[in-house]
């Protein structure tokens, strides 16, 4: 520092530390129902602490630490929702993501990231980490319960690219978690039929959704291990979701192979994903996934669209397009 | 929400949940001496790695991490400081604060947000919990050994106002920590004595540093708890910093009552704290400290300069006045 350049703030540096407590806020926030109980018209935190069966120290300094992070706003001593913090937090919103807390911030999802130094010593899940791609891994089945209200417009848009309201429609829907992507094509396509593969566990959770959705006469399940179940074959359409990130491009491009010779040809193959531009560190949200792969996985990534793009036509196929979503996600459909 | 209300982004949500991860990639950069590797003229992520004992992946993806959090930024696919980082997180620069990741992301201190409903349902630190203000908590040795560089400004500006070139100047330094104030104002001052109270363990911190600072003739201690030692009496100024936002407002009225009682009339009292506003939701960095205090004391705050005006006023004290500094922490100075 010479003397002409005045000194920067230290702020980033202290908020980047103290970062961690911003998702403890929310967590606690979302634990005690307080937007709900905000959004029901309680609003000084004597009032809220009696809500929400809690202090009332605690409370107000839970309810002004929210402020300061933009999740409430304070104006005469009263608490206010923001517009987003109404659509997504509170509990009598249809769009309600307060789920998403649980397995986002999983004691195994967090622990991965207190080992992350090794990670990125080591180019990959360090040991003693949470493995997100073993067998079995449980972890899959809280994302199956947990992850659902994220996934809705995705499966809404997915359904409106591929389902046809008439003739019949056979997919198949790989590593299909809470069963959303095929669930939504059946109870917009009458006649599609869905075959669902994930682990054993996995699958329970997304035949109780199919039940739920009246469409369990036509909803099949292989539980196993993805790259190692047959598939059959003749299927219109395939749904990888969520799937691709977990591995590297040669595995992701081998596994894409499998997957296109089980479809019809001109049969549709819908990626859903964490796509980040070229440049790597934009849009935010799905440039910073490739840390929770670090993290979390051998070697997975969040791939950018020509990456995806050539796993896709390395693997046979062709027409590869990108339709943006309401969420950080994006869907991408090629053509066998 | 109705149709003419378009639906916000949930990002701030995504943001909020994966907050956490801010904080770790900064720990693990810092651990990794990243700042200093780009500082020193590595740019590239095969660069970096090798200076970093690290994988090409794990540096790559966790430098454009930085970079979606405004720690970094990239052209070309060069990494570059920013002027924050530059400044504050290469061991270069003389404001280095990498140090404070290590007191601020202890275990200790992280893990209390881990049971933050819980003091938010209890109204302070919850069962299970480490209470900062447990006798003789090591958490204090460590945040002597890291928290320094934070504290330097704060150390230069209490000196400006209190020393005096010539004459006399008997200090009692509360809470010490590393020394730094007291030895700082001794330093000013060749006629300053200083006596420092804090836990035995911490003061052993204090001392080295009174001996590399060269002071260690004019500096004695008194272990122990400092709502019990005695002070002794005839103190030009009293160093109460980081200190009072642990304990409740009674307590700590209480507690300048005693230190008002060791000085000579006329003599000072210096408060070191973070200071919100009065609606208690601005600054952010001062606003926020209450949520730690929730989650690591049964009753600290972060106490408005009204709040603290009064507590002194109670004491005795009066002239309350208050400094900014170049950190997020006010000095306070009042008179017997």
């Amino acid at each position: 520092m010479t003397a002409t350049q005045p000194m920067p703030s230290a702020d980033v540096v202290f908020d980047t530390l103290f970062a961690y407590q911003r998702s403890a806020a929310l967590k606690s926030a979302i634990e005690l129902a307080l937007f709900t109980a905000i959004d029901e018209g309680a609003r000084t935190s004597s009032a809220l602490a009696k809500r929400c069966g809690a202090s009332e120290r605690g409370t107000r300094i839970l309810c002004d630490y929210l402020c300061t992070i933009g999740l409430l706003a304070k104006a005469d001593g009263a608490y206010q929702l923001t517009p987003e913090t109404a659509a997504f937090l509170s509990q009598r919103s249809p769009a309600y993501l307060g789920t998403m807390a649980r397995f986002l911030l999983r004691p195994e999802v967090k622990g991965n990231f207190e080992r992350l130094t090794e990670a990125v010593r080591g180019g990959g899940v360090a040991p003693g980490s949470d493995n997100n791609v073993a067998d079995e891994n449980p972890i899959w089945v809280d994302f199956a319960r947990s992850m659902m209200p994220m996934m809705v417009p995705a499966a809404h848009a997915i359904a409106d690219l591929v389902a046809g309201a008439e003739g019949a429609l056979k997919v198949f829907d790989i590593a299909a978690g809470q069963g959303l992507f095929g669930i939504r094509i059946a109870q917009r396509s009458p006649r599609a039929e869905i075959v669902a593969v994930d682990w054993k566990a996995v699958l329970a959770v997304a035949e109780e959704n199919a039940q739920a959705a009246h469409v369990q006469d036509r909803y099949r399940t292989r539980p196993g291990d993805a790259f190692k179940v047959d598939y059959g074959t003749g299927y219109d359409v395939a749904l990888v979701t969520n799937f691709l990130h977990h591995f590297d491009p040669p595995t992701c491009t081998d596994f894409l192979r499998k997957v296109q010779a089980a479809l019809k040809p001109g049969g549709r193959v819908v990626v859903l994903e964490f796509v980040p531009n070229p440049d790597r560190v934009s849009p935010p949200i799905p440039a910073r996934f490739s840390l929770t792969m670090l993290s979390g996985t051998p070697s997975g990534d969040a791939y950018t669209f020509a990456e995806l793009r050539q796993q896709l036509e390395s693997a046979g196929f062709s027409d590869v397009s990108a339709h943006g979503l309401p969420t950080p996600q994006t869907v991408l459909l090629a053509r066998r």
